[in-house]
């Protein structure tokens, strides 16, 4: 048994390239006292990577010079040393790019697939969806009839955060890019409607499509696009900032949002969160979620890549925007 | 009897030009049923001022081409077709740059010049006073042993802010421009610390003089020091934003916060107000402010420039920084 790791090679700027990676084949450890390997299945790509790229202080550690990339990650427990982890059981944690990882049992959840696919506790069920939970219902406090507009929308998270205000009784537009993608939001996914960056005027299109304003603005993107709708916000709007996917591969330094005094005009305000902080309330949105989509009310959309060694060209679908949904690596 | 009055010529790139007004001599107006006529004692210059002056849509109508500009000011009553306004009664209101004014009480409020100086009723008991009251209390919610950074901080909004903030317990750093100004603040108005913009490193002098990191940001400035403030905020930080007096003049547009996915990183939020929106709670803080300025709590600071014929100079003072508390015309 072989273990292939993906390492932090160098600290990338711009877009991650491949020498900044270093891939490491080594024997599978062994568990110690307390300890079980969890053969990882399931591979979690997500934006907030990048950021971990970085030296700088973030509300996490940055992943250190020659550590495995961090990652979230589903696998089942293939040894185990630790009296409440049993072989055969599947597991999800911040196991990282690799295909074994040893684990002390911190962090890690148990999960059944008898009650939902494997990668769904990467995505609806994991991070992106606790995210768009909390994040739209938290920090948006969605009111029936709000306009609820989520940039990055063909994402692990604004993809849920669009159902999810659907579900609510919003109005919600979503922006990404592509027609294929706009189509699937509306069409697949109940969306009001859809707004193309890549081929529309996102400003004019917002006019369009939000004749009434713009009651929350759900951000994953910030740059030109945070821009445009902060012109079109109301009195008293909610924008959870959630990320900056447009900046995140800047070498120049971030843009700020220029039209930011629409937040004074409007009496608006626009709030930071990091998902973490609501953990201790993660089950009881899991459940949430598990009954909508049990109901068909909500429809969680993954993306799988196979292979680990896809990893460095599948990281850089996030920052194309060619996944549609949470994208994932399948190890095997 | 003539009135004189400053009228908007054009709207003005960059700062105020002299060519930007028309200063108009005409008979003084005789009011109708109803009205009254107010002879104007003591106008009000503010920094909003000159958002008003540009066409664009805001919290606000812009000032009319060709229009009276827009002024707070104080008055006495001359002549009364109206039967609650009488002879010599003192009112305050949105009279506008000119000596005599025409008004039907509409948003017409009566002071008592017994109870304190007029030129009060436009700092401390007045909108400034209004906008640091509900800004830091409702929109900052200040709790005992915060630190409090303010910008702007020997205005007429951030002395107050700085002094409020006192009261309840907090840290208060100002930050202002010019030595005097910010030994002013520590030794007269009882800051804790002031950094001089001007001649000091805004983002080292943070780091001295709020080793806790920042809880409060009240942002009056923008541009470079809210980039400043933003990289040092803490955990659940608020930022009121009153105004960004920096970027007014600006020909290239506003620049953005680029630090601010220091709000996600931090879990904060910057959020904007208007003072109007609390008005029917005026009377609560003017009485709350009233007590602390008898009690010596709370110092006024009024910096007041002689003559209706100074304005067009005079408004500058606010964009140059030469004013320490709030900067009013007295008429005559």
């Amino acid at each position: 048994m072989t273990n292939q790791q993906y390492l932090l090679a160098a600290r990338p700027l711009g877009l991650p390239k491949k020498s900044d990676w270093q891939f490491r084949e080594s024997p599978v450890p062994e568990p110690g006292d307390g300890e079980f390997l969890v053969k990882v299945l399931y591979i979690s790509l997500d934006p907030a990577m990048r950021g971990w790229m970085n030296a700088a202080r973030s509300y996490i550690e940055p992943v250190a010079i020659g550590a495995v990339m961090r990652a979230g990650a589903v696998g089942e427990v293939v040894t185990s040393n630790h009296p409440e982890f049993k072989v055969g059981e599947h597991v999800t944690g911040m196991f990282g790019v690799q295909r074994y990882a040893i684990s002390n049992s911190q962090g890690v959840i148990k999960i059944a697939s008898s009650l939902a696919p494997l990668p769904l506790y990467l995505s609806t069920l994991g991070m992106p969806g606790m995210t768009a939970y909390f994040g739209l219902l938290e920090i948006g406090q969605p009111k029936e009839s709000d306009t609820v507009v989520v940039s990055g929308a063909a994402g692990a998270v604004g993809s849920l955060v669009g159902q999810i205000a659907k579900i609510k009784g919003c109005r919600v537009v979503g922006i990404a890019g592509g027609e294929k993608k706009c189509a699937l939001l509306v069409d697949d996914l109940g969306f009001d409607a859809a707004i193309d960056y890549k081929s529309q005027d996102v400003q004019k299109s917002l006019q369009k499509e939000c004749p009434g304003g713009v009651d929350i603005y759900f951000d994953n993107v910030g740059g030109d696009i945070l821009d445009a709708v902060l012109s079109r916000i109301n009195r008293g709007a909610r924008i959870p900032i959630c990320g900056a996917i447009s900046q995140y591969n800047n070498t120049t330094g971030i843009n700020g949002p220029k039209n930011y005094l629409s937040l004074l005009i409007n009496r608006a305000r626009m709030e930071g969160f990091v998902v973490f902080d609501f953990a201790s309330r993660y089950k009881e949105a899991a459940k949430e979620m598990g009954a909508w989509l049990a109901q068909g009310k909500l429809k969680s959309k993954e993306h799988i890549v196979e292979g680990i060694e896809t990893f460095p060209e599948a990281l850089l679908m996030l920052f194309s925007g060619e996944n549609f949904g949470k994208l994932i690596i399948k190890t095997v």
